[in-house]
Formats: structure tokens, C-alpha cells, sequence
């Protein structure tokens, strides 16, 4: 097996700064022209150590980007009737452009309920059925925030998807679902992929797009990966290691995302980006 | 090339009477036990001679089955303002338990506007952005009748779906769509295949279950079916024809539909059973 590195690495971490930068420059436009800045709420049930970790990182670049962020504590016993009634206040809330309830909220919460009860315009991170169904049916709306990276980044480098066999490794609501019918908006062929799959790496190897979201280390083969192929990582496992098994896809791939440093940081980017550009809408900066 | 048929064929005429028939006693029941009968509301613009055709039939369908029908005739003319007033109104009127949009509706209507005036509780249809994220994501809802109909033929011949490669001709919102989502709950690995795909034959090859489901004759080739395999055609172009060459696919398939008295006539069944079940939950008969 050869160790030559042919792929060139797609710069999450680059990418994701310009982005944040544009919503910054847009966020500080918005509070010029109608005297009042974009403010995102942040709501978190019980206090998980790594959520409280993620809410605090998510309102940290929030505040870098000139926008405001409200964070609503509950307790771990909120019901989720509760729940349900702090977004229900957020959702008309005027002051409020878009909400994030970091999830997941324990095993006691109707998730789904819950973000229901965010209103559409917004739902900057993309949870509910009402976006998912627009971003399928390419109707105007928020997008889940990786698949949206994952698209922000396929465009950045030029990446033409029109005809091209994109395999979809995973098929959570909120990342595998939401890729594919981007994916499919973009006019490729999409196949979904998961634990029931009975020869994985028979289909990998047909992807000219391999978009990983399962979250199991080194589940895809570098070997599997088609030359020149171009190989999306969004799975998150311990130690920094990806879904693919990065170094031979590396020998073998045109595009390949690095873990971290890749899809990671998008995430919260188009987080950001979407509540500039729900601000904007509701504060009649614009119309999409 | 044999002609010796060796597929079984998939009697969607034969399924559809027993759906009808389960849901003419389930009306029954219902007027019965409420002393009111399920109500389906269909509306139409204009007088398109193939949707009067439609709507008469379907019409005359529900009061074979005990399903009282209410049509509201909407002229030519009519605006989406007004058409979503219409909807919206039958929405919240308490004597209609299921509502149909006959569709297309025409060019100046926004039918994604017309669409969403419809109560999800009401979209027995299935044509609502609920009710297919609700059936994208395995949640209770209504599904868009003819995928709902693919469904039903499947496990009415036991086609064990878990890790077979179902692929999907076809993506529109209201049947390729929807049925690959509702194959992918089911646990087959779905392929969306559509007018761009470069390489359609060498994806149908691979499948061990096909939905063809984009009207255009014979556009999979009967050649390409790999043998046993299930093939549901969704197709319908003029002359009877589908979108899969059927004689020679009928050589290589183990199951397949037919066309006519496929896929045809098991739209209307889910209608009918979906206006039943939507009643029955209206009048408080039972929960899902």
C-alpha cells in the first residue's frame, strides 16, 4: 500500500472563519441599520458537562461575531411541557431571532415536541420538520447546520455534484437524512447508507462522493474510497478520529476532509450565519 | 433473449378491494358508534377534464365505502389567497375529517402555498411538508398515498425490505421522495435515481428492489433487472404503459406489478383508508 498523500485537504477551519467573518460584517450591518443586533437563545436542559461546553463555545463565537446570545438554564427535571413552553416564548419573542436547544436533552424529554415548538423562521439550527421538509423539497428555510457545512465546503471547492454517485453513510434526522436530500437538490444520485447495509463497501466503492456521519471509528475503508473521489468526514469519535480511515483514504481521494479541522468547525459557522440571516429577515433587512 | 415469465405478479386490484373493504367496515363502525360518518373534503380548480375524472372517481369510491364526500368546485380564476382560505376553512370544520387538494391545481397557483393550509390531521392526501418529514423520520402522520400504496404491496408479498438495495427512479415530492424515505425506514439501502443520473443501468443492476416512479415508457430497461428481483412500477404513461419495459422484466423478477392493477389502484385504497383512520381520530375512536 502506497502512503502517498494525493488528496488535497478540504480547510474546515478556514472556510468556517470566512464565514463567521461575513455574518460578523452582516451582524454589525444589521445593527447599524435598525439599531438592534441579532440575538440567538441558547437553551440547555440539566448541565452535561460536554453540552454546557458546547452552548458555552457556541455563544463565545456568537459575541466574537457581534451577535447577541440569551441563555435559558433549566434544570435537569424539566418536564417537557416545560420545555415547551420556554420555546413557545422564544418563538415570539421579539427580541429573539433565532434557537438553538442544544440537544441531546435526556431521555425524559420528547425531543421531537420539543423542537417543534421552535417557529420555523427561527429554527437557525435546523431541527424541525418544517426545515428538513423545505430543505428536501428545496423550498426557502434553515438548514440543519453540518449538512450545511457539508455543502458550504463541497461548493468552496468547486465541487460539481450533478450526475455524481454521492453515498450517504448514516441517516440520523438532523446529518444523514438532511445531506442526502442536499445532496439530491444538487441533482446526485444518493444513496443512503447504515448499520443495516449488508455490503457497505461494495457501494462505497462506486461513490465519487462518500459523505461519513455514522459516528464509528474508521467504519469506512481507505481502500474502499474510488480514486479520486471526494470523502466528507462528519463523524465525531474519541481521539480525534474520523469515520474513515483517513490515512489510505488519503493515498486514494482528489478531496478529503481532515478530522478535526474539517466538517467540525462549519458546524457552528452556518449556525451563525443562519441567525444573522434570520435577523435580517425579521428585523426587515431583507427577503429571501 | 426467453419470454418465459417467471414473476409472480403483485394483484394491486386485488389488495386494494381488501383495503377498501377494511375501511368500509371501519366507517361503519364509525357511524355507528358517533353517529358520524367520515367526511373527506375535495376540492378542485377549474375543470381540467382528466382531474374531474379524478375527483369523480374518487368520490365515487368514498360513498361505496361509507365515506360521505363534500366537493367544492373552485372556478378557473381562483386565486391562491383564496384557494388557501378554502383549505383553511375545511381545516377547522369539525364535519371534515380528511381533506384532498386535487392537483395539478395550474400555473398560477402556488400549490407548496395551497398545500400547507391543509391541517396535517386532515392530510390524508400525505402531501403536506408534516407529514413528510413525519414520515421521513418514522413518526405518526399521513403518508403520500401512492408511496403508501408501494408499502402496502410490499408487505402484502412479505418483501423483506432490511438491507436489500432499493433504488428509487424518480424524486418527486409526492412519490420518489416519500417512498424512498418510507423504503429507508424500513431498513433497505436507498438509492435516488432521477434525470440526471449518469449511469442508470449499471445502478437498476445492482437493485433488489425498483420503484420506478418517474413517467417516462419504458425508460428501465427489462434487461437490467437482476433476477428475483422485486420491481414496482409507479409509472403510468399512455397506452397502459409504465416506466419499466414489463414483458421482458417479467423474465427476471420475482415479483412485480403490473400496469394497469398495479400500483394504480392502491392510491386510492390508502386515500380511503387514511380518511377512515383520520375520521376515527377526529370522532375520538382511537389514538395512534
Amino acid at each position: 500500500m502506497s502512503t502517498t498523500q494525493t488528496a488535497q485537504l478540504m480547510d474546515g477551519t478556514h472556510l468556517a472563519k470566512r464565514i463567521v467573518e461575513e455574518a460578523a460584517v452582516k451582524a454589525a450591518e444589521i445593527s447599524h441599520r435598525t439599531g438592534s443586533s441579532p440575538c440567538l437563545a441558547t437553551v440547555l436542559v440539566g448541565e452535561d458537562p460536554a453540552s454546557v461546553t458546547y452552548v458555552r463555545m457556541k455563544r463565545a463565537r456568537c459575541a466574537k461575531a457581534g451577535i447577541r446570545s440569551r441563555h435559558i438554564a433549566l434544570p435537569a427535571a424539566t418536564t417537557t411541557a416545560e420545555l415547551i413552553d420556554t420555546l413557545s416564548d422564544l418563538s415570539v419573542d421579539p427580541d429573539v431571532h433565532g434557537i438553538l436547544l442544544q440537544h441531546p436533552c435526556g431521555p425524559h424529554i420528547d425531543e421531537r415536541a420539543a423542537f417543534e415548538a421552535i417557529a420555523p423562521e427561527k429554527d437557525v439550527d435546523g431541527v424541525t420538520m418544517h426545515s428538513f421538509a423545505a430543505l428536501s423539497f428545496a423550498l426557502p428555510g434553515f438548514v440543519s447546520c453540518t449538512p450545511g457545512g457539508i455543502m458550504r465546503l463541497l461548493e468552496a471547492y468547486d465541487v460539481d455534484l450533478a450526475g455524481k454517485h454521492a453515498v450517504v453513510v448514516g441517516r440520523s434526522a438532523i446529518l444523514g437524512k438532511p445531506a442526502g436530500m442536499l445532496l439530491l437538490a444538487k441533482d446526485a444520485t444518493v444513496t443512503y447508507c447504515h448499520s443495516r447495509t449488508t455490503d457497505l463497501s461494495a457501494i462505497v466503492r462506486e461513490a465519487d462522493v462518500v459523505v461519513a456521519a455514522v459516528g464509528r471509528p474508521r467504519l469506512i475503508r481507505g481502500e474502499d474510497i474510488k480514486p479520486g473521489a471526494v470523502v466528507i468526514d462528519a463523524g465525531y469519535n474519541p481521539g480525534n478520529v474520523g469515520d474513515v480511515d483517513y490515512d489510505t483514504a488519503l493515498t486514494r481521494a482528489r478531496l478529503i476532509t481532515p478530522v478535526p479541522g474539517g466538517v467540525g468547525p462549519m458546524t457552528i459557522a452556518v449556525l451563525l450565519a443562519q441567525t444573522v440571516e434570520a435577523a435580517a429577515k425579521q428585523l426587515g433587512m431583507q427577503r429571501r
